[in-house]
Parts: C-alpha cells; structure tokens; sequence
C-alpha cells in the first residue's frame, strides 16, 4: 500500500509521524518546502506538487487549512487530480465547508478517483498523542481500506455516512463548542460583576447540568485570565464561516451560530484573533 | 431549633418532607391549603399565613416561584416580616432577581433578621432524592446555623458569598445551561438537514470539547423527538428575564443571554412553553 501525505501544518505534521513510524508513509508533500526535511533525512520521497504526491499511491491524506486550499490542493494545476490513479482514495482531513468536499468528490469521482472526508478534533494535543477524533464521510468500502492508517492517528473513528458527513459532524461539534464558550463568557462575566469567586461558582455547577468540557477545560484560563491557544479565535471563525455556508445552502437559519461568527469576526479585527477561543470572555469583559 | 416552611410547590413539597423526616419541620404554609394535608395528618402544624409561619420559628424556608411571590409573601400584608422575630433567619430557596433578594434582605435586616438565598439545581428528581445543589449567598454566621438543615435536602452546598451570591451563581448556571441548550438545537438541526444519525452524532463528538451534561441528558429527547418535562422552556424564561433584569442593574449588556430570552418568549408565545427546554431543537426544526 503506497501513502501519500499532503500538508505539514500543526496537525499534519504529528499525523504524518505516526503514519511514517507504524511503517506506512511513502511521499509528503507541503507548500513550504523546510518542513519536509525531517523526512527527507528518514528516507521519505518529498513531492514537489500535490500531483506528484498523488501519482502511484493508493492513499493521499491532504490535511490543509479551508475550503479554497483543498480545491487548490487537488483541482488546481499540479493538483492531485492531474496525479490520482484510478481506484485510489483521497482522504481529506481538513475542517472545510462539507459542500465543497461533495463538489470536490464528484469531480474525482469522473476519474474513479474515491473521497474521504475526515475533519478532526483534539488539537495538536491530540493529533500529537494519536488520539484524534475522526469524524468519517465517505462510502463503506473506502472507508474500511483506510481505516487501518485512520487508526494510527486517532483513538475513535465515527463513520457518519456519506462523503461530507464527517465535515457536517466536525461542524455541528464547532457550533456547540463555540456557543458554549460564549454561553460560560456571559455567565463569568455575570457573576464577575456580582462580585462571585470562579473558582467557588466552578464547585457550585460543575456537576449539575451546566457541566461541561468546555468548563472543564476552560475554567483555569478563566480563572487566571490568561488565553494562550489552544484553539485559535481565527481558526474558530473560520469554522463559523463553514457552518453558515453550509447552513445557507440548506436554506437553514442558524440564527446564535450566525451571531457567533459576526462577534468572532468583531474580535478578530479588535485583535483577538490570536487568542485561545476562550478568550471570548476577555472580549465580553473588556468590551461589554 | 423551630423550623417553618414556605411554599410546598413541586420542588418545596419533597424538600419540606425530608426536613420532616429528619425530625426538624414544626409549621408549614402554602397557598393552596389542600396540599398541606399530608403535613397536617403528620402532626406539623399549619399556618393560614407566612406571618403565622414565621411566628416563633428560628428559621424559616420559602421556595415559591418568582421575585414578586418573595416579595408578597415576606413583605405583602401577613408576610413573614410581620411574624419573623429579631434574630431568626429567612432562607428564600426560590429562583429570582437577585438584586430584588438584597432589597428584601435590607428590609428584614431593618428588624435583625439575616435573610439567606439558597436556590437549587437538580429539578423535581433532585427535591426528591435530595440530591440538590444548593447555591448560598449570606453572613457566614447564618450561613453555619442553616448549613445542617440544607444537607437533610441537597448533596452539594456551596457558600458564595454575601446575600444574592446564591442567585448569581443560580442564573450563571441557567446561562450556560440555556445558551447550551440552543447551540445543540442548531447543531443538531444542521446535522439533521445533513442526513446526519443523531446517535452516531453523538458518539463521534461526546467524548471531546463538545461533550456535556445538557448532550448527555437530552440526547434521547434529541433522538426520540419527545420532549416532556423535565424543566419547561417557561421556567428557563423566567431565569432568563431575571438574568437580563439583574444584567441590567450592573450595566451589562449579555448579547447571547439577551437573545436567548426573546427566543424563548417567542416560543412560549407558539406554544412550546410547557415542553422541556431541550425542545428547543423542535423550535427550530419546526420554525427555521
């Protein structure tokens, strides 16, 4: 089985490790070319396009940033298309509007060329840690030849349905998570004003309904004011923008979803683009 | 110590029969006489005012439904201030405006008697197992003398602070919780035009960031489409207008809280106002 791995970035890089340590890793491929050493001096082929990543593999993992770099990545000139064999399977990872990955699909599927998506969740954390959660779309035969390497990155592997499913559950979890960030910003800031200690309100709910990861997580940033990522405001945002677009084109009105990406927009242009996603709460605080 | 208890609604009736169990219930007061039947062929005795209640008792429980049944029944005409003698204690365990808590607090303070706020979390089942959380604002004194009676009806008693303490960390919790339950409502709705299974939904995202309390207990009314009480989207208005007054109070401005609460009277207004709050997600889906 010959794989292939496009885009080195904060997750791609550690996913691309585990794959090249469990023995699977053939060709990488990434725009900016020094990322690429560390495998060079392993014995890995490096790429010089995503179409020579493509050519002779049987599996081509692409994990980029948004919806426009994964249509470069594969419909631009040198893209993966131009490469892909027939019969091999694209797997991409990126978190991207799902409707774009369907168009993409079609696209490879004139040339017998299979699409995966499979957005994860984890962070670098968990991509470093191979504990990724891997949110799976795509047909059942694809999806069981690529579940073995899914397996070397990640600790649980949901296959949701067809291509775009997984995108769909990637965005329905960033919807979630980031209206409960703006939920726990209002509620701190509340009960800052009202004078109460975070820590002593954290025992108070913690365990009733209004527990959650998100508290649990996020509650010594909140306590010591401090959010360095983490998840990044920007990268939240743009996940937001994936969310109403794909709402959009279901005729969907998500109207908090909506809310959330115009104040995350607001914040990033205030300059807290760079911070943890909790870091909501220092915009309420300094800006409510 | 004589104990007196106000308001014997679906959660003050199973909370007053574990004071009497314990031993610590002598009068008992409720608007609708019927229901202070069972008290009465248990010996407690029955009070024909809050004033009557309040007569002679050290401590006097309430839990009534909102800032104006406090005020009528501590400050309205045969109130307890009219019965409550110096140095006894008034525990409001109703779920309101904090802000109106401090003001009937100075009022009974004018006669020497501390007043407490105590509201719970946890819903009937909670009253009945006495597995509440009890949030508490008050004098660290008062607090210590109410604190064994708390634990005959609550597992967790947290000490916030200062009276309105209690309140404050009542409507963060209702925040969090409100707001939560809306950003899985639009989620779901999303994934649900995707052709997304809520289960395996579920699954995929449980165990990460998005995970929580309001997704663990709600997913089956999520999945069945059935949503019985539980906790009505009328009640989390109320604690939403009360968010919003005592917001108000402070000067803040709480986009997502202020928006949840003209959602939520819109959909009392349709007639989703009995349903449990989760059904915020058929809101959506039958409106959007």
């Amino acid at each position: 089985m010959k794989i292939s791995f496009i885009g080195l970035g904060i997750m791609g890089l550690p996913m691309a490790k585990h794959l090249f340590e469990a023995g699977y890793l053939s060709k990488v491929y990434n725009r900016t070319k020094s990322k690429t050493k560390i495998f060079e001096e392993k014995g890995v082929q490096i790429s010089d396009s995503p179409k020579e990543a493509a050519q002779g593999a049987d599996i081509i993992f692409i994990i980029v940033s948004d919806s426009a770099d994964v249509k470069e990545v594969v419909l631009g000139s040198e893209g993966v298309l131009e490469g892909a064999r027939p019969g091999s399977i694209v797997v991409d990872m990126s978190s991207i509007n799902p409707e774009v990955s369907k168009k993409i699909g079609q696209e490879l599927a004139k040339l017998d060329v299979e699409m995966i998506d499979a957005p994860v969740s984890g962070g670098e954390q968990g991509a470093i840690n191979a504990e990724l959660a891997i949110m799976v779309g795509g047909a059942p035969s694809a999806v069981a030849q690529v579940r073995p390497y899914l397996e070397v990155m990640g600790k649980s592997i949901t296959h949701l349905g067809p291509l775009g499913s997984g995108g769909y559950a990637k965005l329905a979890n960033q919807v979630i998570v980031g209206i409960e960030l703006q939920a726990v910003a209002e509620a701190f800031h509340l009960a800052n004003h009202a004078g109460l200690d975070f820590e002593k309100l954290y025992e108070a709910i913690r365990y009733g309904l209004a527990g959650s990861k998100v508290l649990d997580q996020k509650i010594d940033n909140l306590i010591s004011g401090s959010f360095e990522p983490g998840f990044a405001i920007d990268l939240h945002l743009k996940d937001m923008k994936n969310a109403i677009l794909a709402a959009k084109e279901q005729n969907l009105h998500l109207p908090f979803t909506q809310e959330l990406k115009a104040l995350l927009q607001k914040m990033s242009e205030s300059g807290y683009g760079d911070l943890d996603h909790s870091g909501m709460y220092k915009f309420i605080r300094e800006n409510a």
